[in-house]
């Protein structure tokens, strides 16, 4: 069955754990054929974390802006002033960097049904997750997706294109060639695939010329969280566990997030 | 040996799904005993998550102010003034709601050393941790410490107070009566504990009356992260995975963060 190839490890773990338990202690019970050596402490495998968000540097690009991001914080007690402490204040736009979408975003009946960041689905943001690289001579069509041949089942998926390649995250002037999903694109995605988080390495998860429309298109399936602006360089295309925790913002249609991937 | 007390169960996990498939074959290969019955699917586990996060709600109490938040957000463009989207800015103090200190927050040493909340460490932002309940009718003294009698070993800990039971941060007006850290309290935890992040359960880990000293205490020992402002009601103590990710705001002596517990 297809849809069950990909086992959910992490929920799994700790039953994983209790089975290892049992049935090396099984294994070991009825141990005819010496099978069980093993002595001394369980090796502790050494988790790998990777941060796949980009910093708030002040030479970030900004959507559609010549001008980089600047220093989003601020400080307005600091020990140079006589304080006892520093505090800075934040002030930025939600769509800053490595963010996430909500559906009201682009449409305004979710905005009226408060469907806003902190409605987003922590379970959706939480879990497996495929890397994937995408051709580089084309945006991702329909005819992208199917090539992708991302199989069913699949829930949250990150495409790396040629926006990585061109390192375009790193430039301080927006580009509005980037790579990114066509409406067919986006529509093959919403009607041949169970994909419930999509993240991709620009500012939009949508081309520039058809940005609205396949915004549209994506959010107005329920539950496709979109993830935009990603640090995808250097990692190995593969399965990872993913981790994205955005800010709790009621009525925000966009959040600043931070996302990690363990292996 | 006390220090081994606590098996890192993520880290392990990979490796425990190997050893209990491995074993599992072990087993049922000299199956004398026919306690190998099992067949069909691995059964997912439910794992549950929680979030410990507060919304950035109106009416979030704000340090020393009676005055509440209101809204961190301000819509800048809308489809109700014509525009083709949503799009929102974000305003707020680093330090409102859920957020994390870093230590150039109370140390200038830290400030001029870059010791922001982007060079937190992700490895003890995520991992296993400690729930606990203090006595409710005293601060987090040397003497409450000592009685908490946590294990050497243990990394992170969330310490649930009166403050939980008080409902104080669901009270508009801040409330200087908080319980939390004593200077005496911090001092005893850097001298006899490994623990490397400390939660609780109001705006700020030390009491009002020393806030400053208690902070630079537990900021000083290189690698204690304070996560203050969490929402710790109605969990049952005990140990939990905890995945925390903050902004990576450059120069921040502090940001919101979003932090779950699974189980």
């Amino acid at each position: 069955m297809r849809e069950n190839y990909m086992v959910d490890m992490e929920r799994g773990c700790g039953l994983a754990l209790l089975l290892a338990i049992a049935a090396i202690a099984a294994a070991c019970a009825s141990d005819s054929n010496n099978i069980c050596q093993w002595h001394g402490e369980v090796p502790k495998m050494q988790r790998r974390i990777i941060d796949i968000s980009h910093a708030y540097r002040h030479d970030l690009p900004v959507w559609d802006s010549s001008t980089p991001l600047g220093s989003p914080v601020h400080l307005q007690h600091s020990f140079a002033n006589g304080s006892l402490f520093n505090l800075s204040e934040l002030k930025m736009g939600c769509h800053t960097g490595t963010h996430v979408d909500a559906p009201s975003h682009f449409l305004q009946e979710a905005y009226e049904e408060g469907l806003d960041v902190n409605s987003l689905d922590l379970e959706i943001l939480n879990g497996l997750v495929l890397l994937v690289d995408t051709p580089r001579e084309e945006n991702i069509t329909a005819h992208t997706m199917e090539k992708l041949n991302i199989p069913f089942g699949v829930e949250r998926v990150l495409f790396r294109t040629l926006n990585s390649d061109r390192r375009l995250m790193w430039r301080t002037n927006f580009e509005s060639s980037f790579s990114g999903f066509t409406k067919d694109g986006a529509q093959w995605l919403v009607d041949h695939t169970s994909i419930k988080l999509v993240g991709l390495d620009y500012l939009s998860v949508a081309t520039y010329e058809e940005a609205a429309e396949t915004h549209r298109i994506l959010l107005r399936k329920q539950g496709i969280i979109l993830l935009e602006g990603l640090d995808l360089d250097d990692i190995e295309v593969g399965i990872y566990v993913l981790h994205c925790l955005p800010m709790r913002l009621i009525n925000a249609e966009g959040s600043p997030i931070r996302c990690i991937l363990t292996k």
